[in-house]
């Protein structure tokens, strides 16, 4: 499927005629007190008018996992060796890994894209090779990426929605694999918002106390270095990653197709948070799937006013939260297309 | 499938073969950083446990529904009339109800029983016929049930039970349907927890607050006329009703068959903790699907030392919130079951 012009997608353009007042009426019909359904009527209100229709529906969701390599894993801010990465990407190409459990336990659709890993993936099967160049530069000590590298990371986001979009998909989840990258994430997210690293750092895959007070470290040079950079685009390339560029081309693609987003944690959502600066008007497509247990997440979820579906504990990425929360969009949406009215179903309403 | 005697069933014999220590190994084998999956790992450690095997598996669920009348309701105590846990009976049998979209969505069974609905719904297909009484007594002037009746509803939910073992079901969650429901669960709660009507009683379907503070002044007044009824199967009798009981005596019977428990929100969550009072072996196979918005649920989850798995305002019933937590623990058992291990994917572990 072609991409459409901006403002002239299936979901922009059809959305116009269905109203939140329409859409809240219609669940308000539905054989249940008004509000029972708590969080699952807003979810209801919101696809419908995403998809401009009061009988949404999510029969095909797909988690988009975009992996990608980071420079700035030389300094020694993860957990695990960069080469994790690339090993990752085999565990997703065989099916082992916990996304691609959670996708088949949810009967969700996957695709894993490489946007950068640091591997030569060439010749494995399942994975979309896309890749830009092997991982990011050491945001330490340089850009990440060029503006060009960063914008050809974002079209890679932007094609796998299409491709989405051209299967019939209505709603995506957007995860990430890239040892590194909740320091990359991190930066961006200062930059993005101001807020010190004391906040925005955490332990992602799970360091000790002295790698993240380094971490931090890391990360306040990084600022020092790029903070000429300030517009969103420019603060990915300088401070983020391949993957997190992608997921903000996602993000910005997917309202043109009247597709709904679910973002994962802390990497995905701070790659959301660029591309609602960005473009303001994406933000009504867009969904939160968790509180992740990583610090920085918190910081993030505030700069876009989000609430987020779930609260399990995650600290993952992956796409794991989206692909748990998925679920809940498509039931939200069944409640809206499928439940009988009072009338319809001849129940009495309350006295 | 015959009951198994107690202590002697698939789940009970074969569990004591997995440890926690065991479950917690395997999981924590899996290519991930340990802990990751936040609460979802504690549900595939408890799905172990439950079901004896370090592959946990939840390829079936079924939702019971169970639905009946309660006589308090002639002291309008409700923001429904009575005749709509009739009329929803009929909602139910058509597939047109919230519990009927969520468990399609969802990909859940559902089996919706008659236990003592106050309508003839003999001719009403596609439900379990299996009514003590037409609708309880009413709790302010008399016992709700006799101590035989009540029996007989637990066996309704016992023999529900062990129907979806014989089926082969895994997990099961407990919903129920009967106007006047939220005032006999928060007396039973009352009484079984000493805990005050002020905290007890809540807004059920949506009263306003003159009904409110009547539907407390109800509860106050049923507990002492009842003061003298103290065991939990008493309790029940006395001040609960017919669902109630039938849920009870579903969470009795579910781990002698080695079946994972959801309870929904405030009613199932109070007959649950009734079972749990009469049996407190039966803790270890209970899950709790939500934090209802109804009031008394807090001191309900309280009562039994127990973390919701979702929070999303829901106060529907009917089992609405099972049906969105049992595709949460079918993950958990996928990820304990199918995930790879760093060892067998040959992942780099952390240094």
């Amino acid at each position: 499927m072609a991409p459409l012009p901006s403002g002239a997608g299936v979901g922009s353009s059809v959305a116009a005629i269905v109203t939140v007042a329409d859409a809240r009426r219609a669940i308000d019909d539905k054989t249940k007190p008004p509000g029972s359904l708590g969080a699952l009527e807003a979810w209801a209100v919101q696809l419908a008018g995403i998809q401009g229709t009061l009988t949404p529906r999510i029969t095909r969701a797909r988690v988009l996992v975009f992996g990608a390599d980071h420079g700035v894993a030389a300094e020694g801010v993860s957990a695990y060796p960069p080469q994790v990465t690339g090993e990752m990407m085999r565990n997703f190409s065989r099916g082992g890994a916990a996304i691609n459990v959670l996708t088949r336990a949810n009967d969700l659709e996957i695709e894993v894209i490489d946007v950068g890993v640091d591997a030569d993936l060439a010749q494995l099967p399942g994975i979309t090779h896309a890749a830009v160049r092997r991982g990011s530069a050491n945001l330490l000590r340089t850009a990440a990426m060029t503006d060009a590298e960063c914008e050809a990371a974002v079209a890679v986001g932007r094609s796998a929605v299409q491709r989405a979009a051209g299967d019939g998909v209505q709603a995506i989840g957007l995860g990430e694999m890239g040892i590194g990258n909740t320091t990359a994430a991190a930066a961006v997210l200062s930059a993005l918002t101001g807020a010190a690293p004391a906040v925005t750092v955490g332990r992602g895959t799970g360091v000790d106390d002295a790698r993240l007070a380094h971490k931090r470290d890391v990360v306040t040079r990084a600022l020092a270095r790029h903070a000429t950079r300030t517009t969103p685009m420019g603060i990915l390339a300088a401070l983020g990653g391949l993957e997190l560029a992608a997921i903000a081309g996602a993000a910005l693609e997917a309202p043109r197709h009247g597709i709904a987003v679910v973002a994962d944690g802390f990497i995905s959502t701070v790659a959301t948070l660029a591309a609602v600066r960005r473009d303001p008007s994406i933000r009504g497509h867009l969904f939160f799937a968790h509180r992740s247990a990583e610090a920085g997440h918190a910081v993030a979820l505030d700069a876009l006013d989000a609430r987020p579906m779930l609260d399990l504990g995650l600290r993952l990425g992956e796409g794991t939260g989206a692909a748990l929360a998925l679920p809940l969009l498509r039931a939200a949406a069944a409640v809206m297309a499928e439940m009988a009215t009072f009338a319809g179903a001849g129940v009495s309403r309350d006295r």
